[in-house]
């Protein structure tokens, strides 16, 4: 795209820096933010380094938090003997907003990926093992994503805890509601069969 | 959505006050400019700063530039004979970006529009009619939207020029290359039928 003006051109280059903004985007960002008068930009940007200066990392669960200790591990209605082993926060935010689970969480920070050069060591694995050691809780559900990354990493946690008494499991894989049989991968499909439930009329969705 | 962290939740709302950028695109955004290590939310607020501060708006056809006079009003290649109008500077860039185009711009900044209260002394009009009087083109192409308030803004122009030599003609409406009869809109169609061009095998594209 032609910019009239060198200015425009550079601030529409910094704005798609962002992922997933592309320079369609970014321009009508630009033009959005050059013509708002509530200094948005700034506003922004002010979050954003306040975000990095005060923001801390759980120091049970890695979970981004503003104390020490996060919300969901310091509240005591949780459930502390069910642990849900997740990548990101943002899985965390995701399992959250089902209200369908009462533990706490671990978050790895990442899977083990050999092709992306992470191993074990980047990752909170040995915290939560430690975790696992300390707090003895009674299962941890791996929530991770079920790829051969996912796969490595549940296995190679799962190795770590082996002389540990706790119940590992994950959450289960299969065809998903409103998902048509027909355009499932034949993994899912094929597991999802193997892995099959009994019918209950009376089961929670 | 839930988050952990109340500085976090007020990043994600300020970066979810831009347009089009809900609140899981505002996460992921916030989430990247908290681990980015170059300081893109700065670069991008100083940008956009900067942009405030320096930019003008050409005094001859309102387009946004670094000068005075625009970038393509002071370039000596281009028609000054034809003046394209358009609602705004993103037309400017998306009529340039077809290479199909050598006269000059003249941007409305939108368009009459009585249902969100923008009459004509909101617009560039009368900068046109002033440009019109003094340079004395051949030719206005009108490129504004095919809506009701475009067609209005047209009529409203045409109007005010009524006493001066100078010929209106607007972009042809009609189906889009590649777009399907059977979808196009009953007013395009019609029109199109009614505006139909003589077929010749040597015309461009």
């Amino acid at each position: 795209m032609k910019y009239s003006s060198s200015l425009l051109n550079e601030a529409v280059e910094a704005l798609s820096e962002l992922p997933s903004i592309g320079k369609k985007s970014a321009l009508r960002l630009t033009l959005h933010l050059l013509n708002d008068e509530s200094n948005l930009a700034l506003r922004i940007a002010q979050k954003i380094v306040d975000l990095k200066n005060n923001i801390k990392k759980c120091e049970v669960c890695y979970n981004y938090s503003d104390h020490k200790v996060c919300q969901i591990c310091s509240d005591p209605s949780r459930n502390k003997n069910i642990i849900c082993v997740v990548e990101s926060i943002r899985d965390v935010m995701a399992i959250e907003d089902t209200d369908q689970f009462s533990g706490v969480y671990h978050v790895l920070g990442g899977i083990i990926s050999p092709i992306e050069g992470i191993g074990p060591s980047e990752l909170n694995i040995d915290g939560l093992i430690r975790r696992v050691e300390k707090d003895a809780p009674k299962e941890l559900i791996m929530a991770v994503s079920p790829t051969i990354d996912g796969e490595t990493t549940i296995f190679y946690i799962t190795k770590m805890l082996k002389n540990l008494d706790v119940k590992v499991s994950t959450i289960a894989r299969g065809v998903s509601f409103g998902g048509e049989l027909e355009y499932a991968d034949e993994l899912t499909l094929g597991r999802s069969i193997h892995t099959r439930i009994p019918y209950s009329t009376d089961s929670n969705i």
